[in-house]
């Protein structure tokens, strides 16, 4: 469904040029966050196995070589070239789970100039929509400590790709499943559901509705309460459990989507529990975030689990990170973008994060590759050599329990849902050296041609 | 990529449930907006064809099927059934391009229950974003009368299908054209492209990146020039042309993309005017939604045209509709939904427009399909007949030309950026009648369930 084209024209027109001019040597980009979306304390990486995937899947069929033939923009030797192009560069990224900040580099992709342009596109639509999600679902994972997450967004998230990676970077930062069926086929990612209050207006009787489900989903059956008067539907589990053969078990939980939530689950709970129903768990669902999930927790609601939706899935409160994937050096020569308020830093770096010795994380520093790390862990890992990747894959779990322990180590304040001091990061002498000695060539560049241009 | 695993879960065990009672009688669902986002004025119907497609093509693979069966949550009587599942039912829709308003639906599916409540989850993915990205884009339109939009948001979309449609979305409410190759071979929208900063950044010297991209997209050339330092830019761009053997022709635009937009813009006005390159343009970027849009169309910017990202493609102020899926009818019978602050309109709808003799709309009225229009335009169409479509589709240039014309009819309060006074949409009397009857039927049911459960 995704090729090559899925990518923005201008790629393919520089590579055009590139190509005239026989511009293949190695370039280096680097991904990184420009600042934290308001309100924000830190960021959580996601998306590498997808933008490895199709890295190494990258190739222009002969289709896709006759279609951008007949637009005319492009010369018969270019797309020659284009039909063996395969990825044959290196990637180096921090591993999925890993916590990040502004200014730090995520991944690094140095390849022949071409390749690594092209890229461009679609790494970035991948990594950034996995790690916006990511550090949303860890702020809801942070706002309700050991309460079971369940991802619910696939219907208003941004089209069928991010309600499938939503459910994945939601997974990863800590939530126990999703509702999504081919997440669960893709990935592996436990799957929950429930019903919906179509099912319940599909019967003339709201009983008879609840009694079939739990018939045809025994053990499984979460009943949803609200559709016509929550605790009159609660009183009704509690008859129905009392007449069936398989007693109160059948009954997984019961659902609450409207009204005040909290209100109703302590009604509820006590309905139930006054029914002999104490083993049926209490879902909640409808327009949660991290601070309704902590309004919620923090009252002391009988709520085992949320539904999370929508406004996880699109981060509906910062749609978007501002990041970019910039050129860092080319033919071995640092590069540095001088765009007002954008400038960027130039070379091939490395992130280093120290911690104290409880394993809390007290800073970073953004150096260069092959600095020393004087002790302190590098984030940035080769993961691709050659356009082959370096090892096998984490599993998600691993890369969920990665995501576990670096939030841990977070500084306490960093993980409260109010906007803390922002995290330590250092620049080190080598870099700030790197980006004078750039802008002074730069400098001087500018002059000859002034000259020349004279 | 996205087949009918692509849902949620409970989709899957509502239909075992049905299917294990034999519930499969005709079934109503409608898909409408429960309010507007803040600030905004209306909506745009767009992602209809996306739906019909995938109604089209419905079905379980043995894949899916072999899958499924390995969950252990199915009878293998109900995947026997799912094999030969295909969707056999009615589509009512408005037409792509359709302004409309809260509670009015913009489709309803009548289909075998289990048909339609299977539809549901990827039906609103595809509908909802769509739709949620034409109303975004339309207010850029609207902040910028003749001026050329261009997709430029890929890269920071939700995933690839987003970065696809929303190229689809904003062409379908006024935009020019998009950046995504794939759009442009997909959907056959106009493709524009540039530059990027590292292309500029490749080169030892920003007059000899300029010369080479002439050289090879003679006529197409945008130049970025904004990547040092953008008047020194704009005034090498003035002696590459004086240099051209195609003369100034050969380059047809410069891109600005930091800084203050609206400054630049003036400052390379003039430096290209003052060397004779009167007829390049200046393009812009950077950050842009419809209010900066217009502050700088307003303030009088020299600006051609805008290439327009992030901001539209996540509909980054508003980036979910408040929506909904509901069953209004099930073997012959209106339902309704009484759920706190969600309770829903039953029976098969129709929306009726009204226009004034000038043909601007003056009101709409929710009313039931079959009631006498009385002169007003019935919104809802049959698309679908028994899974058929009853005609061919709309091309797109005909969805976007009926979307510049729905826009063009709105009151002008409501084309203005800033919140207006709501469009009047009234109810009719049949159907606050058949509301009143469905409450007082299902009254009737909770007091015989009761006397029962007693």
């Amino acid at each position: 469904m995704f090729g090559p084209l899925l990518t923005d024209l201008y790629q393919l027109t520089m590579l055009q040029a590139y190509f005239d001019r026989g511009m293949d040597r190695p370039a280096s980009f680097e991904l990184f966050v420009r600042k934290l979306p308001a309100g924000r304390n830190f960021l959580l990486a996601a998306g590498l196995e997808q933008v490895l995937q199709y890295l190494e899947q990258l190739r222009f069929e002969p289709p896709d070589l006759a279609w951008l033939a007949q637009t005319g923009r492009f010369s018969a030797p270019f797309l020659r070239a284009l039909a063996t192009l395969r990825f044959t560069g290196d990637v180096w990224a921090m591993p999925e789970g890993t916590v990040f900040f502004p200014a730090e580099p995520i991944l690094r992709i140095t390849a022949p100039l071409g390749q690594a342009q092209l890229a461009e596109s679609r790494v970035i639509n991948l990594l950034h929509y996995q790690s916006l999600v990511a550090s949303k679902a860890a702020r809801c994972v942070l706002a309700a400590p050991q309460r079971l997450l369940i991802d619910f967004g696939l219907r208003r998230a941004h089209g069928g790709e991010a309600g499938l990676l939503s459910a994945r970077a939601s997974y990863l930062a800590g939530f126990a499943g999703t509702a999504t069926v081919q997440a669960g086929r893709d990935f592996g990612i436990p799957l929950y559901g429930t019903m919906a209050h179509s099912y319940v207006q599909a019967f003339d009787d709201e009983a008879a509705a609840f009694a079939h489900f739990v018939r045809s989903q025994p053990g499984n059956a979460t009943l949803l309460i609200d559709t016509y008067d929550t605790e009159a539907a609660a009183r009704k589990v509690v008859r129905l459990a009392a007449g069936l053969a398989g007693g109160p078990a059948a009954i997984h939980a019961v659902r609450l989507d409207s009204g005040d939530l909290g209100l109703h689950a302590r009604r509820v709970r006590a309905i139930l529990d006054a029914g002999g129903l104490a083993g049926v768990r209490i879902l909640a669902s409808g327009n949660l975030d991290e601070h309704r999930l902590r309004e919620l927790v923090d009252g002391g609601a009988p709520i085992d689990g949320f539904g999370v939706g929508t406004r996880m899935n699109t981060s509906a409160d910062a749609a978007y990170l501002d990041c970019a994937y910039k050129l860092t050096e080319y033919d071995g020569i640092g590069r540095r973008k001088q765009s007002e308020g954008k400038a960027t830093w130039p070379g091939r770096k490395q992130v280093l994060r120290r911690a104290a010795g409880d394993g809390r994380f007290v800073g970073d520093l953004l150096t260069l590759e092959g600095d020393g790390a004087g002790g302190a862990a590098p984030l940035l890992q080769q993961v691709m050599a050659g356009g082959v990747r370096t090892g096998a894959a984490p599993t998600l779990d691993a890369s969920r329990e990665l995501a576990r322990r670096q939030v841990a180590a977070l500084p306490p304040a960093l993980r409260a849902l109010e906007p803390a001091p922002p995290y330590p990061v250092a620049v080190s002498d080598s870099l700030a050296a790197l980006a004078r000695a750039v802008d002074e060539r730069l400098g001087l560049a500018a002059e000859a041609a002034e000259t020349q241009g004279a």
